[in-house]
C-alpha cells in the first residue's frame, strides 16, 4: 500500500523561509501564527493525515460509495470515524474566524492542511472542502440571520456544504440552469430540478447537509443574469437551529467515474424543496463566483498533492526495485542488481517530478498568503495588491497546478513500470484521482479564458503589470550576484516572453477574440512557467542565505537549477504556439473533422 | 456508449496515394494486393471491428476476467463467439505465409486490421496480437518440426499464444530470470517457475495455448547468456499434432489493472511442465527480440488506435454538446448555446489529436512497409535500406505513439469535461486502457535506451545517415515548391534540429554513459518529431497532386499546416532539454530525494 508523509521539511520552508510568515505580525490573525504553532500545527497535521486518512485512501477507492433504496448513501469503510476524529481534533475551524468559534488563524496556514489531507485521501479531503466552500459563500452573500444560523455548524464540519451548479444541459454555461425557484408567502421558495455532480451530495458524515443551489426565480432574465443563490438545507432547521422535517430533496443516484470513488458524486432532484435566496436575487453568480475563487486554488492544490504523494512512492520504488546495473559500473555489486534510482532516465523523471512539486508549492502558497493580505493587509495599497495577485494567480493555479499534477502523476506511474499498472501498488489510483482536476470547477481551458479574457485585462492590466514590476526589480537587484546568475538569466528570459506573449495578446487578441482564445491554454503555460521561474530564484536567494546550516538547502539549489535548465525551457515552445494565432487552429471546417 | 468507425478513407489514403502499395507489385506479396483488394479488406475489417468487437468493449471493461477455483479463466461476455468469428472470418490469416494456409498477403496490410481491432477492442486484440507475436517467434527461432507441429493452428488463430518473460524479480532485466529448465532424457525439459503480467496466460477462447517461456538450463551462464526459450503446450501434442495430456502449468491469479480487463494478465506457475527448447540453448533472447520488435511496433500502433477512437468521439461530442456562444458571435442562434465546436480551445485540442493521428499513422505504416521490404525487396539493397530503418524507427514507433496517443486520449476526454470522467461516457477507458502502451513490451525509457544506446551506432550510424540522407533528397528536390514551402522549411529546421542532437550524443554519450542515457528521452522525442514532419512534408506532396479531386487531400493540407505551425516547434525544446546533458539530472545524491 502506498504511503504518505507529510513534507513538514518544506512547508517550513515555505512558511518561515520564503514566505517569513513571523514578518506579517501586524496582520490580524497573523500575531498568533508563531513559528512555533505553525511548526506545531503542521506536525499534528501530518500524523493525522498520514496515520488515519491516508490508510483509508485505497479502501474508498475499492469500495466506492453506496445508496441505499432509501436514497441514502454510504460512505467507505473507516471514513465516518475517520470524519468525526477531524471534526473533534478542530481542524475545520483552524482558519475560521474567531468570532465563528474558529482559531482565525491565516488562510495560507489552512492550505497546508488542505494539501495533506488532498495527498493523504482526496476523495475524502472533498467532504470538508467543500463544506469550507459553501461557508465561505454564505458568510460572503448571507444575511445576517443566515450566518448565524448556519455558519457555526458549517464552520467546525459539523454540517456539511455542497455547490449545486451543474445540470444535465448545463456545465460551464450556468446561463443555461433551469432549476425553478417559486417564491411563497413566508419569504422562501420553493425549488424544483435536477443537479448533477454534485459532491458530497449526500453521505452518512454529518447530521444535515447545507446545500447552496444556483436555480432561476419565475420571470427571471434570460441566462446568467437570471440566476439565483438559495440556501437549501437537507432537514429545516427551526429558528433556534433544531433540525426540523426533511426537505424535499434527495439523491436520486451516484455516477460512476474514473477516481475520487471514495467521493460521493450525486444526481441530487429537488422536489419543491424549501431554500432561501442568499444575497439578491439574480445575482447569485456573484457569490458563486466567491466560493469558486477559493474552490480553484484549492483544485491546484489538489493537483500538486497527487504529483506530492505519488512522488514519494516513486522514490521508494526507485530505491527498492533492483533492475541493470549502472551504465557507469555496479552501485550495489552485493545485489543481483541496481536499484533503479542509478539509472539516469529514472533519475530525470524523479527530478521533474521534486522540481515542479516545490516550485508549484511555493506558489500556491506565495499566492494564498495574498489570500489573507487582500482582506487583512493593513495598508489599502497592500490589500489591493494582494486582491490583484490572487484574482490573476487563481486560474493559473488551478489549471497549470493540475496539467502537471497530472503529468507528473503520470511519470510517477511510470516509474514503477508495470507494478504501476496494477491496483495492488496504489499508483494508478493517484492517477485515476487526480485527472478529474484539470475538469471541476471550471476545466483548464476555462482558467485560460478565464486569466486572458477577464483577469489580464481587469484594471487596465493593472495586476500583470504589477507582477512586471515586480519581477523586474528582483532581476535589477540581483543581476550582479554570481551565485544568483542563473536564476536571474532564466528569470529575464521567462519574463521577457510573458511580456511578449502579453503584448501579442493585446495586439491581437482584442481585434479578433478566437485569437485570444486560441492563444490562452500556451499563455497560461507561458504564465505559470514564468511564475515558477520566479519562485525557483525567490528559493534560491533565501536558500543561499542558509546556506551551511541544512543540506536541505544545497538540495533546494540543486533541485532549482534543474527547473531552470530542464523545465524553464519550455516556456519558449508555449510562446511560440501562442503566436500562431487562431488561424491554424480555426482553419478546418467545423463539418470536416 | 462510444462509438468507433474504421478510418477507411485516411488507410487508402496511406494504402494508395502515400505508400503506393502498387508500385511495389515486384515484390512477393504485393502482386496479389491489388487497389481493389486493399480497399475490399479494409472495408470488411471496418465493419466487422466495429459491428462486433466495438461494442464489447465497454462490457469488456466492466466485467473483467473471471478465475474459477480450477483455475481455469472466463473471458468476458461476448469475447468467445467474437474470437470465433474472428478466426472463421480468417483474419489471422491475412498476412501469413500461403504455405502455412495464409493468404501471403504485405505485413503492412495487416497493420490496418491490427489498427482497427485496437481502436474498437485493445483488450481484446491483444489475444491474438499477442499469438502472431508468439508464431513469428517460432517460425524464426524453432526447428522445422515445431514449425509443422505448432504453425498451422497458431496462424489461422485456432490455438493462441503467449510470451512469458517476466518474473517477480525481473522485468526489464531479463538476466534476472530464475525459471528453471532441467533437460529429461528424451529431449524435452521440465520448466520449473513462475511468471507474472503473462496477458491471455489463460482464457477460454482456444482449445489449446501455445506458452512460449523464457528459462535458465541448469548450468547455464550467468545473467542474460543463459537464458533459452521453450515452447510450453497448455496441452502437449501428440506426434501428428492431436491434443494430447495437459502440462503441468496453471494460472495462479488474475492481476487487477488499471484498464484492459477484458485481457486475462496471468500469474503463470509452471511446475515441472514439459518443454522443447526454441533455437539454441542461451540464446533465446535473440528469438525473443524477433517477437519483441514485432510486438513494439503493434504498441506504438495501440497508442495511436486508443488517440483515434477517442478522437472520433471527442469528434461527435464536440458537435453535440451546446454550451456558450461563439466569442465571434452565435453560431446556432436557433439552439439554447453553440455547439462547442465553434470553441477555439476545444478546436486546438481536436486539431492536435487529428494532427498527431494522421502523422502517426502515415509514420507506423511507413515503417510497417519496411517490415515487408526487409525480407522480401527483390533489390539487396532495398531490403538492407528497409531493414536499416525498421531496426531504427521502431523504438521510436513503439515510445513516441503511445507517449503521444496517451496524450490524446486525455485530451479527447477532457473536451468532454465532466462527461469525460463519468464511466457512461467510455472516455475514461481509453485512457486507462491506453496507459499500459507507455509500460509494456519495454518501457517507453527502455525504446529510448535501445535508440541511443543500440540502434543509433548499429553499423556505424548507417541507418540514421541514410534516414538523414533521405531528407536532404527531399529537401533538394522541392525547396523551390512554393507550395510546399512551410512543410520544406519545417523538415529542415528539425532535421538540423536532429542532426544537432544526433552529433551532440556522439560526442557526449560516449565519454559518459549517462549523458546518452540522459538524453534518451529527448532525442526519441526529437527524432519522432523529425520523423512526423517528414510525413507531413510527404503527405502534403502527394495532396497537392490531387488537390481538386476530393476535398480530403485540401484537409490533408490543412491539417499538415497545424502540425508546422503548432507541433513541430516542439522540436526546440527537446534539442534544449538534450543538450543539458547528465549535469543537472543527476546532481542530487540519491538518499536527498
Amino acid at each position: 500500500m502506498p504511503r504518505y508523509t507529510a513534507p513538514i521539511r518544506d512547508l517550513k520552508f515555505i512558511f518561515h523561509d520564503l514566505l517569513a510568515l513571523h514578518s506579517y505580525a501586524d496582520v490580524p490573525g497573523f500575531e498568533e501564527a508563531t513559528p512555533d504553532l505553525i511548526d506545531a500545527i503542521i506536525e499534528e497535521a501530518g500524523k493525522f493525515t498520514g496515520d488515519v486518512l491516508a490508510p483509508l485512501n485505497k479502501v474508498g477507492d475499492e469500495q466506492g460509495c453506496r445508496r441505499l433504496p432509501d436514497g441514502s448513501v454510504v460512505t467507505p469503510d473507516g471514513f465516518r470515524d475517520a470524519y468525526q476524529q477531524f471534526v473533534d481534533n478542530g481542524w475545520p475551524l483552524l482558519n475560521k474566524p474567531v468570532e465563528a468559534g474558529g482559531q482565525g488563524l491565516p488562510y495560507v496556514l489552512g492550505m497546508a492542511t488542505s494539501e495533506m489531507t488532498s495527498s493523504a485521501n482526496m476523495a475524502f479531503g472533498m467532504y470538508p472542502g467543500l463544506t469550507s466552500g459553501a461557508y465561505e459563500a454564505l458568510m460572503n452573500g448571507g444575511s445576517d440571520a443566515q450566518k448565524a444560523l448556519y455558519g457555526p455548524k458549517m464552520a467546525s464540519g459539523q454540517w456539511a456544504g455542497t455547490m449545486n451548479l451543474t445540470e444535465p444541459q448545463c456545465g460551464t454555461d450556468l446561463g443555461l440552469i433551469k432549476t425553478k425557484a417559486v417564491p411563497q408567502p413566508d419569504g422562501s421558495y420553493k425549488i424544483t430540478g435536477q443537479k448533477i455532480w454534485i459532491s458530497g451530495g449526500e453521505q452518512d458524515l454529518t447530521e444535515n447537509i447545507i446545500h447552496l443551489v444556483l436555480a432561476r426565480i419565475d420571470g427571471a432574465p434570460e441566462g446568467i443574469k437570471g440566476i439565483s443563490l438559495f440556501v437549501v438545507p437537507k432537514f429545516i432547521l427551526s429558528e433556534d437551529g433544531q433540525l426540523g422535517p426533511r426537505n424535499s430533496l434527495s439523491c436520486g443516484g451516484l455516477e460512476e467515474k474514473m477516481g475520487i470513488h471514495g467521493n460521493a458524486t450525486c444526481v441530487m432532484n429537488y422536489d419543491g424543496a424549501t431554500g432561501w435566496l442568499v444575497g439578491e436575487a439574480n445575482k447569485g453568480m456573484r457569490t458563486m463566483f466567491v466560493m469558486m475563487n477559493e474552490a480553484r486554488l484549492g483544485v491546484g492544490m489538489q493537483g500538486l498533492a497527487q504529483a506530492e504523494v505519488a512522488y514519494q512512492n516513486a522514490v521508494d520504488f526507485a530505491r527498492d526495485r533492483l533492475q541493470s546495473r549502472a551504465l557507469t559500473g555496479p552501485a550495489a555489486p552485493d545485489k543481483p542488481a541496481d536499484p533503479i534510482i542509478v539509472h539516469p532516465d529514472v533519475r530525470r523523471m524523479l527530478m521533474d517530478q521534486k522540481a515542479f512539486i516545490e516550485g508549484a508549492r511555493a506558489f500556491a502558497y506565495w499566492t494564498a498568503l495574498c489570500g489573507d493580505l487582500q482582506h487583512k493587509a493593513p495598508d489599502e495599497k497592500d490589500r489591493a495588491r494582494a486582491a490583484d495577485y490572487m484574482a490573476l494567480m487563481t486560474p493559473v493555479i488551478k489549471a497549470f497546478l493540475t496539467d502537471r499534477g497530472y503529468k507528473m502523476t503520470n511519470e510517477a506511474l511510470q516509474v514503477h513500470g508495470g507494478s504501476g499498472f496494477t491496483r495492488e501498488w496504489g499508483m494508478e489510483q493517484f492517477v485515476r484521482d487526480c485527472r478529474i482536476t484539470l475538469i471541476y470547477e471550471g476545466t483548464n481551458g476555462i482558467q485560460a479564458l478565464d486569466l486572458v479574457g477577464r483577469k489580464l485585462a481587469a484594471n487596465g492590466g493593472r495586476a500583470v503589470f504589477t507582477f512586471f514590476a515586480e519581477l523586474d526589480d528582483f532581476i535589477g537587484l540581483h543581476q550582479d550576484d554570481p551565485d544568483l546568475q542563473i536564476f536571474v538569466e532564466a528569470l529575464k528570459t521567462t519574463k521577457v516572453q510573458l511580456e511578449t506573449g502579453t503584448s501579442w495578446l493585446m495586439r491581437n487578441g482584442m481585434t479578433d477574440f478566437n485569437n485570444a482564445a486560441a492563444a490562452s491554454f500556451d499563455y497560461l503555460q507561458l504564465f505559470g512557467l514564468t511564475a515558477m521561474t520566479y519562485m525557483w530564484a525567490l528559493m534560491a536567494k533565501v536558500s543561499l542565505e542558509k546556506k551551511g546550516l541544512d543540506p536541505f538547502y544545497d538540495d533546494k539549489l540543486v533541485t532549482g537549477r534543474y527547473f531552470v535548465d530542464r523545465i524553464a525551457p519550455e516556456a519558449a515552445m508555449h510562446l511560440a504556439k501562442l503566436q500562431t494565432g487562431a488561424a491554424p487552429i480555426m482553419a478546418l471546417a467545423e463539418d470536416r473533422f
